[in-house]
């Protein structure tokens, strides 16, 4: 068993984070982070929680650190806030720790990956580079994740064009303060602060190559639209995909079907079955039936038909807070565990 | 004054026609149509009131009458179900009344116009070659209403090539019964049944030119993806937009801005004072805050960028059961009278 | 293993049957019964599921029944709507099935206990004054499943006088197509028809005692209001409550945290550890945290205080088609069984 | 035409101020306050308007003022937070403005009213002894508004004498930025801070005497419980009432018809035609209809029917932002205009 620390422990996704990690296979909750203010406390009068199941007994009564006083774990989680993520990660990293971040600091890095272990676990290499004693390992923003995975089976086997993305995103993804209730119910905000490009660079790196000399991001052409609805929990993505090869639509719901990944191979546990569920009912996906199937890992997509502009269109939809974030990170450190990335 | 009838008068869009007709210039609601079983009533007492202002009191008190005690009314609104409206607007045409509907029944025949007075006003010359002592005008589908009229200013002054549509549309599109809670609470269904089919085939009638021998839908490509979202009003619409011509942003904020129609050089009641307003701040429209300005007859834009697979890009929102349905008829009948096609 | 049916399978709290009696200790669903037009469907083909994890592998491809084929097992759950429940429930116990119902319509028979086990167990013995080879035992109403629990402790311990109840109830109480969206989102209905009648009639009778003579319900006043909001589960009480002794708070809590019912004591699979879970947070119980807390059979309290008027005041928070429904009718029957009431 | 500023423009009260003092027949708005950082700025580019018309066009370019840059107009309208509101309310009214306040900071200091005109007009005379050059007059809590109205005809045709509150409260109620979404979405949280002490102290304050002494609250008993729902605009309270007389149901919805207050008598610009409307269907007042009626200025009550533990039980609808907020303070000051209380 292998301790490790979360760093951001109350927010939304360190909420998640406890909750996955609690009773995991690989690792222990040691030590939960906060602000300095609660510093102290015990994780259970520190925590605002929101999830529909208690705290993990085990989690309740941890004392809550603050960054100042030093960090044990040599296994980081960081759900940092952006404004404090960079340098923490950075030192944290160089001191030896390895950093599984949500955060979208480092993600840019010449040598920091943005690992989604089903699409591109051989990205993982590129901490060899990163020249710290530790390392760096980010997942991608929470509707790239879903798309990452979405586009995976049709770029191995169509090769990618072009991709247009119009996403619903759920509240959840704005944080648990991020948006008034005032702002949202009964409304439709289109627009997400910088949520559209980070889907666009950040899909085209990791579906690009790594070499020792960096990142080459995938050529394709991607353009995203991202709208704010009144939902919980899910971020539904509508996409119209260019493939490079001729294809029809049997042969994209053949190759999404069979698609499995790393994680599958390697059993991991959090790993779902397969990384994505096709539907083929008109109506599917929809957030209140699909996005915590297979412990919220599993990308859906559904309404896969021939497109008059692109070669074809697909609806996904991931859970934003799982797959999409505290989820992705713990399936990073279970591929980079697996792997032994984890020299301890 | 010219007495006129409603057909639905008691569904979501039947309400919308007693509000907007009540106190109207032109028009006088001398009857209210319902199914047999409310036959006799007053209105108030067969309706299941779902607007925030009371019943008009004038209309109250009205005895909902059924189509089969007969029709008196030349001039007559259908918001009819689309399973009833084909024979029953077809009957009351033929015998000389003029009807305008919201259904979908009539739409596609060979010389009903779908019109949209500020962007094919003269299309309603189509009604000269029904072949009917009256005739039947149609208005569009919902979100059709708010595409046809962004896409007026572009068409006119750079040519269209292809327009791709994702809609995020509201519960009141489906009726009042349409939608159980337990289905929409907090969830997105990805799909609404012949949605797709309505905006790609008539936004291209709207838009295409009429002669002697019908209708030449434009050549313009159109495909369409609807979502259903937990809504109360407003469809709100991502369009990518290919123009003929090579333009830039501010050219098609400038031809948007300048964009007036016939119903405001008529200066028809219903009109709004200009058909599209544009907003430059990324987070607009937004339904509870535009959906309803000016009498809920303008279709608000924002979003205007460029786009990478078209030539822009842009977001429309507009109010689904008025500029949508009974507030897009009631216009379409002021045209008709101002333009004197009711022969009384 | 016991062979078990589920009437009403397809409805939500039908469904809530066959997620928590799949893979039951003591229960093997056998038979699945909807309406006749659903007869020889698999049930993934009948259902329109609506919870958020996928239908049991073992129950996807039973064929659906219809009643006129027959029934076979002999423990039979009933979720029918109250039109058909009475006469068919009636037929079957006489028949010598044995009924477990969440149907209203045989609740307030002479021999019939509305049983909950951590509260009136012992009603259970009226079932041999029933007069059918089988019998029926009924669960209580939603709302009133949350009120006797969170009554129990009290009345034994301090007695009862009168009961206040105001709720705000969630829209899966109305099932599946019981409630449009266009009435609920962003509203508050005050009225549920026949909800308060039921309260106040089934929380005297599970309250009462039970001879061979009937049922002689409890004495104490109770008066309610129901009010609907829009929220998908679980449904929050404010109880006002005057006791026969007097009682502070501190004795009210201790009460409530030392209750455990038969339940508890004989182990039963589907038995919350403690019926009855204590928040002393001001702003608890909430639906978002609680509702599902100990597999949705746990009724959660928060804001004990004195009251003006009464004793004391407490809100309660039921899951009303887990503990409200299905949950309850389980829990009944594994009571039974563990009591040697099924005699197979 | 009096001149007026409004302190607080730009929140959710503070716009409401806006919109409906925007073309008024007594005042107009002559100054915006507003938080120092939006100082200098026009009202438009410091608001985030949050209504679903346009901000009214000659404020659009009103400049921001913050309270340090001074005060011109006598007639002060106050939406300020109640940190801050006790001491500046308390300096310019002795400086000589007249203060409509909608925050609580004041409302129970010795000589200050707490006007609802409709019910305690009389009060009013208190301002003489402020012994200020200007004065302070409130408006009550929002819930209190509706509360105070509702027991208004009671009081008076039957004697109160004890009464019971159970609310369920929007969101708007907590401010532009009061409640974040992750918090109530699909939620209700069964406890507002300090909003059960209000409602209990303010509803006595009002419906009591004033004398020369002070104010004498009137000794009816009440309790409140207070739970925020997710809904938009609009508290929906139900009450228990006892009376002093014995009373039939007919007789409380004849007095409640009957009942019209000083500013119906006055013609006051804003007042409702009558304070009350009653409504004999089960399932009325309900927010998406019956919040806006009248202006916003009517409270809806239904249900009325006799209660088993007091005399009689109804349930009221009040718009928390203008009956409950701005509105109430308006009608206020146009009673005080009236009444010859604004020498200026």
């Amino acid at each position: 068993m292998i301790d490790v620390a979360i760093l951001g422990s109350t927010g939304i996704v360190g909420q998640r984070f406890v909750s996955i990690l609690s009773n995991h296979p690989f690792f222990r909750i040691k030590e939960v982070f906060a602000s300095k203010n609660n510093s102290g406390k015990s994780y259970i009068d520190a925590v605002d929680w929101m999830l529909d199941f208690e705290i993990p007994e085990d989690i309740k009564n941890l004392k809550i650190k603050s960054i100042e006083e030093g960090i044990i774990s040599k296994v980081v989680f960081s759900a940092l806030p952006k404004e404090v993520s960079y340098e923490i990660e950075d030192i944290l990293s160089k001191e030896g720790h390895f950093i599984f971040s949500n955060s979208s600091s480092h993600r840019y890095d010449k040598f920091v990956p943005i690992l989604v272990p089903e699409v591109n676990i051989d990205h993982i290499e590129a901490v060899k580079y990163q020249n710290r004693k530790g390392f760096i390992i980010t997942n991608p923003n929470c509707t790239t994740s879903g798309i990452a995975i979405t586009l995976k089976p049709i770029l191995e086997n169509f090769g990618l064009k072009k991709v247009l993305v119009v996403s619903m995103q759920s509240i959840s993804g704005a944080g648990l303060y991020g948006i008034s209730s005032m702002k949202i119910i009964d409304n439709i905000i289109p627009y997400i602060e910088n949520e559209e490009e980070k889907i666009e660079i950040e899909t085209r790196k990791i579906l690009g190559k790594f070499s020792e000399n960096g990142f080459y991001p995938n050529k394709f052409d991607i353009e995203a639209r991202c709208n704010r609805v009144p939902i919980r929990d899910g971020h539904m993505i509508v996409l119209f995909i260019e493939t490079i090869e001729k294809v029809k639509v049997s042969d994209i719901i053949e190759a999404m079907e069979n698609f499995v990944g790393e994680p599958q191979k390697l059993n991991l546990p959090l790993a779902p079955k397969k990384p994505i569920k096709v539907f083929n009912k008109n109506d599917r996906p929809q957030n209140i039936l699909d996005v915590n199937l297979d412990k919220g890992m599993v990308v859906s997509v559904g309404r896969i038909k021939e497109s008059s502009f692109f070669t074809f269109t697909i609806t996904s939809l991931v859970h934003n807070t799982i797959r999409g974030a505290a989820g992705a990170s713990v399936l990073n450190a279970e591929a980079a565990f697996k792997l032994n990335y984890l020299r301890i």
